[in-house]
């Protein structure tokens, strides 16, 4: 996980698994949320204070692609890295590893805009502590 | 259903079913939330509006019997009564019937109180429009 | 809504709205697979019991465009058409709209493969009934 | 926390808050059950293994206190104690508390019995490893 900006480990709950017995489709979504809010406040942005300040960073676009499915008892890897496109947009680039094998779980690009006081908005505050780093 | 104060209609939904093939316990509080907000609505309560005045309707204490599980496919009705317990609590009287049998799928009591700005407040005007439904 | 193949109507759920304020990212997946999954009865497949008959379709890809938030108290309509790609991939459609005015809220492109037994299959019998619906 | 036989520690995660700003009632089950399967597990048990034998440890009753509410960033330990009531009844005493200052968030009594084969059955050997340590 060394091509990555940042990483964070999970385990799946049941509950989350789904009567196919795999881990539901919607569920790596909170898995990716949670990531990129653990990720945002490692380089000091706590995402309920920005709504309280109504600074409001969104999804615009998410594309996941599903390699493998999670079950019951794994424990898997969150990892990231960010891009830029044009002056709004800021591109997570989010994989997830299973742990036992690093195999590839999920493969995903979410899309992201920050809107402050309801309109669109430079993230540049929020690449500032990793402009250094972005791929 | 005629001995409720209000009941809602609903459908259970697959991504609600867990590993077991069942409802997930914890989304029987789902449900059981949407239809106090419902029941709110229809006398004159938005919750997310009273969310933005400071005025937060918070659970206190939630006792649920699980009588039978909900699976794929189920529709049942959610029906509720309330009553008063001292100055400031609120009791949700809040049962779900499998709409097939009438079978009892869920018997539960939600006690409420009424956090206006941070303390404890009267509930009365939440209940001045049903104060004569009260059971 | 006359161009789709499918709709069903939705209200949200304050459960399912965030600390924005508007209904998770993550929930619109569940949105989506619910309409997906009254869609497939509405034309005779029971997802529940195809899983109880090692059946499994799949999410192989996603993509949303999230185009407008949904908050509390939020009707809305979900939609769906249907095409093929290659001999394995299904691909849904998947469109929201909010009732009050027609406002899309979510476009959305859901890649489904059919696993029978572990293995991908065709999914020509799942197609069957609207093979001459499909876009 | 040394009175309780088993502990877990968990962090909030933002999509589990809801508009009013704190983790939604509901979730509190989610970290219920998942404390209890990990428990499970850590005295042999597989959750998900015992559903493929059709042995379905089942919730039969909840109750919960909640006493204060967790907010994002909240970190926070979940305790469970176990104790037995007649011949098929297994009650988990589960509390959680916040990490910053040990204050008691939730207070919680489960009722679970074993269905094996859709018949209740002694939950012996589900206890026999902790036989000595029920309270």
């Amino acid at each position: 996980m060394d091509n990555y900006i940042y990483s964070l480990e999970f385990k799946v709950r049941d509950y989350e698994c789904d009567l196919q017995g795999v881990v539901n489709n919607s569920v790596y979504q909170n898995y990716l949320e949670h990531t990129r809010h653990e990720f945002l406040l490692s380089i000091g942005h706590d995402f309920a204070e920005l709504a309280k300040q109504n600074i409001m960073p969104m999804v615009y676009r998410i594309e996941i692609d599903y390699k493998s499915p999670l079950v019951s008892g794994d424990k898997f890897v969150s990892v990231i890295n960010v891009s830029k496109e044009g002056n709004l947009k800021v591109i997570f680039h989010q994989d997830i590893y299973r742990k036992s094998d690093n195999k590839l779980i999920v493969k995903s690009k979410v899309i992201a805009v920050v809107i402050t006081n309801g309109r669109p908005s430079k993230p540049d505050f929020f690449l500032e502590p990793i402009v250094d780093k972005l791929i």
